[in-house]
């Protein structure tokens, strides 16, 4: 499935605005204007407190308990970009710290989301560097093995082509393939635009009930109430 | 075992004062005056450090991905009411967000205990709408199958019937049969009474082995000094 | 495997200001001073961002839903102490509240390991008592059999040995045997030694690939780059 | 929720010759013909391949690491009960072992499904008395603690009370409340009665496609073929 | 990233002799083959022992707790094929039973791969039909919500594209794309070449150390034998 | 805690009749005889049902990945020796199969305990080599890192020394110290020198209730029946 040994330095990056915006819209508006599909497993966690990051994936595909790709995927970096990092098998190793945080901050990345472990949490909050992973660990990783660059990946669950569009926030991180990323925007925007109205109506005391219109197809459902 | 399709509309709602006093004592307290039974399973955590409720349980039994009573059960709810969400089986999608949380809140909810997944928790954070569920995840639901209002659930292990107290904090979620609220007050704050006087000891440098008396008993049962 | 019903009263601490030196230099940097050994597994979390603590470990070995044997560890801590706990069977009880912190505390203890659960932890929290448990839970434990303090156990799957070195924060747990702390602390403080000058390289665009002269081995191993 | 030191008695069971048909009929069968409710959660499996076992639900409520209440649930058995052993925490010991399986075989036990673990499992195997647990372990329990006997239970998650049907096979456990054991039953005969036809049908190469009517709702729906 | 509500007709399939071969040589032969890349997640294990199936993959992508797409993917399976079941998020209700089987069996189906339950294993078991799943439960679906047919999956964490060599056995799944499928099957097939040598001299005493001439790197990498 | 790259030729091992006498009897009665310690976790499965095994502790600890230490420990192999392998961090890759298997039986080893996974599980069934392991894994291993040999370790949760008695059969694997080795048999031998005729009054239909007087201690811990 997967080409080892390779590096793929000319991607085509998803266009960098329409990332930005995605990453306003944030990951629940942006996964149902999907139609409820790119999500990665809800295991992948912020390692602080309201991180967001928005921004092109450059993908690197690792082995179990060996970082050595991280530092050649740094080269690949652009400023925008997000690095996806996916193993080959489940590992929860500390993979990248802080010394790593600085390199890919310095090359421009927006954050990294990795299947796997991490370490040095307390400076990289400190750095205000986000990460969504699926684990943290003091335990660090050798640099013997190959694996690969700005290949198509698995992570966590989900098919990460490079330069597709990846939205990370508290609530997960969601994948929308660059071909779909202007027209995602659209529909995530035209599902934002009328929340504002929505919710000053619900804080008022009307009912989803009524304002969705749901009494009847509750009563055709056959929902019977009871006194 | 669980009816599909009802709405029980009137419930006998456990004293409102009584639950918000179980409130203050913590779920530590009320579950050790309950006998050590009714306590949710650990998995369910709040979804933001220092959340507390307490009120009277308004339940939904609902399918997996698929949120339809939550907007029923907001009808039902009512000033103090917690709303326990029960699924027919294990999901972590994305439930609950802030438009629902701006519902329930202007009805008067203090909370939602949810054995399933909620997103937008950055948001709900800052509205101070607490929740416990067992994941965070930015995957929606549809809405096309009935489920139950106000029928005896079991979330997350525990029974749960409409109107018994639900005292939830930190340390997870404790579930008080209505009918037992007042006597488990009075045990809770019968325990909570002495533990101040408890803890200034403690700190002085007391022994729980002296103070709890241990010494002889540990003894008896075989205990060795080993120098 | 395990000795019950013993106390072990007079161990070999580790050297205190060597412990707390390696506390300074934090997990990830002993881990990998130790050559990758002596982490306990990564579910082991602190229970508020930001904890850390470092000391001479006094171990305690107790049986599920029974923390009798913690009363009993409390008159064996010496300032500068930490404890270890292990427990006999898989559990996720509340073993630990604010009322033991508080002997702990006034005993000296820097912090606790327990592979269980632990409760209070808002007010543990606020006490600023560092807590590394696999749980939170409000469950209560019983106090009727006998386990043993201060004999090698088995924590979160590492042994530790009484008078070890536990060093512990946001990145996990990790234990130096005390025979081994002080060429620990010497090769720990070694890699933190040039990690400024590395960190100031970083972040000023220098590759990983270049500080490190990865790019000849790369080859070596057949690593290619497609353009 | 639960009450603990009881012992009830004289409990109504459901009818034996309708639980035996619906045992005979299968829980996946039988879930079905229910609405698809009343399933215990999927970790619990049958300790041999080939397990059957449907009668009378006889509840007993036990402590974590305590197997007392085994015993004195034995003494309740009627032939053609099944047991059903829920426990106050998470435990995965080993709390029932030949010994016991003699004994409740000889009080005309159908078998035992049990929210722990269970142990001897070659001698219960060679004797064919049929166990649901999740866990297999040859960790023994104590005799220490009360629970209670015949008072309705949470078991993997599912509701029982006693005298309610249950039915268990390969595919898992299924509980069938007392009052809808002759509707279910009813149910679930006119699933099984069409069966053979369809399969019949579907072994003869007819599509379920239409067997069942479904390409007009499909291509309602939306779906596009593409050649 | 999924394509919903298509279904490719025309797929190009991996040639049948080959995949045949790759069955013969066992997951684990090809897994090492294909450079150890291109497996399953373990999680995924067949309903009964000895269960062996090789062919090409038609794929299904379903939503949780809706097997509607299974009846669709019936149709286009072609003697030879085996059904790769892919879920849009992680669920354990038992999708697939005998009548299904049944019709797959009829259509020429080796077997099913699904990232969820199935039921009617015993029968399944007798019927000799292999599948491969995460979990087993009697819990039945709907029919209700449009997936896809034919496009790529991701399935208990590798990618599948339709046509792709699948090989099953007791070790797990593995999967062949069909333009490496005659490379891998002349390097598994090399690789299993000589195992019979190696296993005759095993078997008669000779060690590994020496057959593989490992004392050498093994010394030079520092290893010492201490009497 | 682990030392890395050695290899202890001279251990001292347990009594092999012992060992066999302890084999005999099985874990349930050795880790209660033991006073219910010294059992490595419940995930550990024998991997075909009926496999039993008893010997003397060799060990192996492997790092993630890595089966390399697996061919140096098979020269230390004496017969009647169980291998217990152990690794640095969580991993379920498959790093024995049926080669390996050869060669351990040629040297006579009774059996395999490893906290990570297996391959070419069908053969070693035929070849009725026993394993117990965490997992079942087509994924290969590299040989590139030292481990050691003959250490202590800690497999699944449990700490073995070379030489301890392993015993290992369906309900699992208990480890019991050298020196403890006699005087365990013992009790073994006499917890299960009544069991016969206890099996006979119980399958006569005398209550354990009875045969181990419980009835009055139930009655003072408080036990009310209600008819």
């Amino acid at each position: 499935m997967a080409e080892l040994g390779v590096v793929y330095r000319n991607i085509v990056r998803a266009d960098r605005d329409v990332a930005a915006k995605l990453g306003t819209l944030g990951t629940a508006t942006v996964h149902e204007a999907m139609g409820r599909v790119g999500l990665l497993k809800p295991y992948m966690r912020p390692i602080y407190p309201g991180a967001r990051a928005a921004g092109s994936a450059v993908t690197v595909l690792l082995h179990p308990g060996d970082n050595w790709m991280l530092h050649v995927v740094a080269e690949q970096i652009l400023p925008g970009d997000i690095v996806i990092a996916a193993i080959t098998a489940d590992c929860t190793d500390g993979y990248f710290g802080d010394l790593l945080a600085t390199s890919f901050k310095a090359r421009g990345a927006q954050g990294l989301v990795i299947d796997a472990g991490v370490r040095d949490v307390s400076v990289l909050a400190e750095m205000q560097f986000p990460v969504w992973s699926k684990a943290i660990s003091a335990k660090g990783t050798v640099k013997a093995t190959l694996g690969s660059v700005n290949i198509p990946v698995v992570c966590a669950g989900a098919l990460v082509t490079p330069g597709d569009v990846v939205v990370a926030d508290d609530d997960g991180v969601v994948v929308v393939p660059a071909a779909l990323a202007q027209k995602t925007l659209e529909a995530a925007a035209a599902r934002e635009a009328n929340e504002g109205e929505k919710r000053a109506k619900l804080a008022a005391g009307v009912l989803g009930l009524d304002m969705y219109n749901m009494r009847e197809p509750l009563q055709k459902a056959g929902l019977k109430y009871i006194d």
